[in-house]
C-alpha cells in the first residue's frame, strides 16, 4: 500500500496506466466478459465491481479531449429488455472528474473488436449487465 | 465466472488451491504484508478484505487434521495496544466450516519465515492490523 | 483435491474454464484428435473418456443461451457407416444440466477450423468415434 | 494415440520415463499428495488411479536390480488404523513384471524428502490412503 | 532406455509422435534438408539414417487410411539422373507395417511448403538423395 | 503520464513501490554504485539525481516507524576528506514528509550487503559522493 | 558511468543505438506519446526532457545523408493554436552536429505509423507539445 | 578453441551454419548494415572484417550448385562513384573454394528484402562500402 | 551438413565443444546413464554408440595435458563379472589422436558427482556396460 | 556503428560496461579460457585479440583507485618456461590511460574463482598464453 493510491488498484494496473499514452484505450470488463481471449493484456480484478475501480482509475487517468467519443459502452442487444441502471452511476463518476460529454454506444461484436485493440482489459467481477466500458486516455498538460 | 465458484476467487488462486496437497500452506496477507518479497507465489487480490476471501477459500479447502495447529496468526507485537477484533470474525468463519480448534499465534519474524516456505501468499487489501493468517491444507477423503 | 471439485478436473482446466468468458468455446476432443496442432491451449486429459469430463465441466460451466447452437459435434463423414451412440449419452448429460436444445453438426474440416479459434482443447483418451464436442460458454447471472 | 502405448500415459510422462536413467526415481502420488511443492517435475494425471498407471509404467520401465529396495511405500502413521489393501494390488502388478522383492516402507516425512529428489512425480487422483509409491529405474540390457 | 522402445527414438520424438493426431504430418528429412528453417518443430537425429528411424516410427504410428496419399516423397528434379534406390527400401519397410498403397511424389518446392505445415521434421544425417519422406498420421481404433 | 504522479517515477518503479510491504527496503543509488550486480531488481533512472527522485518516492512511500533506523546512508570511508553536503538536502526532504529521526550510517561493504537484500535498487546518475540512501518501507494505516 | 558517455544515456539505449544500422529510425517521444503500444522496443527515460537526450544521442549517432528527410516532426493538428518553440531548440542542437537540412513534418497518425516501424522509441517526460522527433540513422565512414 | 576451426567463427555461428540446409541463405553484413532489424537471427562479429570471415565460412559451407546465382552483392547506388575493390578480393576467396561463377548484384532495397528472409545475418565491422554479401548454401554429397 | 564435420556431431554438440575451455569436461554416456538428471547441459545423441562419437569429438577437441588423468572411466562394480572390452576400443581411438596416457577409473557414485560438474553430457544409445567416459579439454596452441 | 565508439566493442559489451559500477570486475580472457563455464555473463569476441579490446575498454572504463590491485593477471604455472611478453604490451596500454600501478598476479585456480565472481567475461581469440586479465572498475567523478 502507498499513500494516496486506492487499494483497489493493483501494482500491475498502475504500471499499465502509466505506460499508456494519448489515444491508448483501457477496457473495464464485467465478470462474464471474454477478457483473456480478447485482450492484449488482461489484468485480473476478481471480487471487485466496476464503479469503484472506474472511480480509482479516473483519479489518475485523463480522458481524451481530442476526440468526440472518449467513453464507449456496449449497446443493449436488440430485444433484450435490460435497462442498464449502472450507466447512471458511471455518469456521476465521470462528472466527478469533469467529464460531461457523450457516452458512446456500440454493438456487442464491435465492442469485442475494440477490446482486442485496447491497451489492456481489467477483468472485474461486476454482476450488472452491459456494464463494460472503454476509456480513451488523454494528455496531461504541465 | 462459473456456477458455484465465488467471484472473489481468481483463476490463478483456484489453480493454486488445487495444486496444493496435504501439509502445504497458504497465507492470506493484509495490505501492508511484504507478500512479493516473502512468497514463492504471490497472488494479488487487491481491493478485497480477508474475511470474504477466507470464507471463499474454506468453501473448497479442507483444514489439516493431522496436526495440532493448522491455523496460524501473527502475534501482537509487545507493547502494541492493538486488539485484533478481526480474529473473532475468523473464528466464526472457521466454525462455519467445522473448525473449532486452536488459533495458533507466532511472532512477526517467525511468521515471515513460515510465509517464505508456504505454497502461496494471497495479497489482499485488508486494512485491519494483525490480520494475516496461515492455513495448512488437509486431505479430502472420498 | 478440493471439496466439491471432481478429481477429473485438473488445476489447469479449472483455471482455463474460469478465464473463459461469454462466447468463448472449449473443445473436448477424443484420443485421435489433432489437439496440439489445432489448439491455442491444449489441456491433456490422458486416460479419461469424454462423458465423465463433460459432466464435470457442465457442473460449473453455463451453456450460451444467446445463440442457437451452443453445442457442436463433428458430422459423420460421408459413406462412414459409424453410428455414434455416444451422442445419446451426451444428450442425457446435457439434459441433466437443463440443456434440451439442438446438437449442431458440422463437417470434419469446419470442425478443425472452429477448434483452432476455441479458447482451449481438452485432449482426452476417448475411444468412441465422432465423439468430439464443442461447448460455447454462457453467462452466469447473479 | 500410438500403437502399443496405453492411453493413460501422457506424451510428457513418456518423455520423462525415457529421459530417466539408472537410479533415477519416479513417484506415483495419490490425490492428496503435495506433488507440485515437492517435485522437480510434476506430471498431472487427474482422473486416474494408481494401479492402472503403475501397470502402464512398468510395461516400459525396468526396476533397478542393483539395489535392495527399488520399490518404496509410505508407512502407515502411528495410531492410524488404516490397512492399505491397495498394497496387495501393487504386489500383483509388480509380480506381473517379475518383481517379487521387498516393498520398502519409510515414514511420511522421509517419503517427502525422497520425493523432492526424485526425477518426477505423477500426480494422480487415487483415493486410497497410503497409496504413494516410488520406483527406482533399472537398466535395459541389449 | 525403456523396454520395447527402439533406442533411435529420442524422448522428444516420442513425445511429438504422441501429441500428433489424425491428419498431422511428420517429415523425415535427409542431411541436406533445410529442416530448422522449414519446420515448426525440428527434432535433431544426427548420425542416423532414414530407413532405421522410419522403421522405428512406423512401429508406433498408424498411417492415415482416410486419404489417398498418406506417404509423400520428393520428386527427382528434371534432368537429374539420380535414381533413388532408397525408395525401394521404404516400400519394404512400409509393407512390413501393411502399407501397400501409393508413394506420392511432389516437386521440391511443393515439398518445402508441405514441410512448413507439418507437425514436426526429424533432421537425420541420411546421405541418399531424394530420401525425404512425409507420413500422415492415421487413427488408432480400440 | 498520469495526474498526480511525478514524471520522474517510471511505471516499473511505481509497480515496485506498490509491491513492497512493511520492512522491505529500497536503495536509491548514485551513478557509480554497482547496482545491477548488487540488486535483486535494478530500476534504471539514468539522467536523474537523487534528491528529486527521493522526494517523489516519499510522496507515496511511508517510512517504517517500527524500527529505530529506517533511513541508512553510506559512511564516508576513513581518510576520505569528502563532506557529503547532499545529506543536508536529504534531511530537508525527509522533514517535508515528517521524518525527523536519525540518519543511520554504515560502512561501504555493509551497505553493499544490505543492498543485496533490498527489494530494489534505483540506479540514478547522481554525481555527489556518498549519496546512496536506503529507505525501509512502513505501513499505511487506513 | 563511463568516461565520455553522457549519464542521460542508459545502457539499454546505448546498446540499441549500436545495434541500429543505416536507415533504422529512432523516435524520441514526449511524456504523452503512446510509446509502449506503438514501439517494437520502448526505452523508458522518465524524468528527462527531449533536448538533453537528443543532444546526447547525436553525439554518437550519424544522421542519414542518403535521404532527403532524415529528421521528422509531428505536424501541429489543424486548429491547434500551439506554436512549438521547442523546434527552434532542435534546430540549434542539430546544427551543432552539422545538420542544417529540412525538418520534415507529418500528421499525427502518419507519425504513429512511422513510430511502429521504427527500431526503438525513447519514452521521455518531455512536457512541450509536438515535441516528438524521429531520426534516421546514417553511416559511419572510416 | 578447437583443432581445425578458425577462431573467427563463434560457437553460435558454427551452430547456425550446421543447422542451415540446402537453399538457406546467410548474409555477411558490413558495419553499417541494419542487421538486427532485418535479420531473423543476428550473429555479432564486431571487430572483424568480411574477407577473413568469408574465407572461414567457405571452408565449411558448400555453395549452392542448383541455382544460377548462389552469390549476391549489393549494387552500387546510382550516381555513387564508389568502386568496390573488395569484390575482387571476394572473387579470389570464392575461387579458392572452386567457385568461379557469377557475382549477382541486386539493388539496396531488394537486398534488404532478401536479408529478411535469410537464415542468419553475420554483423561484422567491415568498413568497405558495398561489402555486403549473401551466400546460398548447397549440398554435401557423401 | 558441412564439409569436414562428421554428421554424427549435432549443431548443439559442436557449439558446446567450442564454448568449452581449458579444464572443462564432457561426459559421453551410455544409454542407461541418468544423463538429464546429472548434467548441466544434456545433449541427446539417440541411436548412436560411443566409439563413433568419441572419434568425431577427438577430431576437434584437444585432451588436457596439464593434468595426469584427462580421461576417466567408470570402475566395474565390485562382484560384477563384466569385462568392458569397449575400453580397448577407446584406447585405439585415443591413440589415433596421440593420447597414450592413463585411463583413470573412479567408482560409480564418484563418476556421478563428476558428471554433475561437467560442462555437458552427451546421451548416446551405447549398449556396452561401463562405457561411460569423461574427457578433460586441453588447450589449442597456435 | 556509432561515432567515437571503436568497432571492436559490441553493443552487448558496451551495455555491460555501462551497467558495471564501482568495484565490479571484468575479465578479458584468451581463446582457451573456460569462459562460459566460469562467467555470470559471457560476451563472445571471437576473432579478436586482447590488446586491441583492452585498449578500447580502457577508453571508457575508469580503473579503481580505491584498492591496491585493480589489475590482475594469471601467474605462470610453476615449471612452465613461458615468458608472457604480452604483459609488456598491457603495461603500455595501461600507461596510455595513466595507470602506472602494480600488475597483480594470482595463481590459475584463484584466477578462476575471481572470474566466477566477476561481472562479465569477454571471450576473445587471443593466442598468447597467460594473457587473461581482470580489471576492477573505478568511479567517474564529475
Amino acid at each position: 500500500m502507498l499513500k494516496g493510491i486506492p487499494t483497489i488498484i493493483s501494482p500491475e494496473l498502475m504500471k499499465v496506466m502509466m505506460e499508456m499514452g494519448h489515444g491508448d484505450e483501457i477496457v473495464i470488463a464485467d465478470g462474464n466478459f471474454p477478457a483473456t481471449s480478447h485482450g492484449k493484456r488482461c489484468i485480473r480484478s476478481d471480487g471487485n465491481d466496476i464503479p469503484k475501480i472506474l472511480d480509482a482509475i479516473l483519479k489518475f487517468m485523463p480522458i481524451d479531449t481530442y476526440i468526440q467519443n472518449p467513453i464507449t459502452l456496449m449497446e443493449v442487444c436488440e430485444d433484450d429488455p435490460v435497462n442498464p441502471v449502472i450507466w447512471k452511476q458511471y455518469q456521476e463518476i465521470l462528472g466527478k472528474y469533469k467529464y460531461t460529454g457523450n457516452l458512446n454506444k456500440i454493438d456487442r461484436f464491435e465492442f469485442y473488436n475494440r477490446a482486442q485493440k485496447a491497451y489492456a482489459i481489467v477483468a472485474t467481477s461486476e454482476k450488472a449487465q452491459y456494464a463494460n466500458i472503454i476509456i480513451s486516455k488523454g494528455v496531461v498538460l504541465l
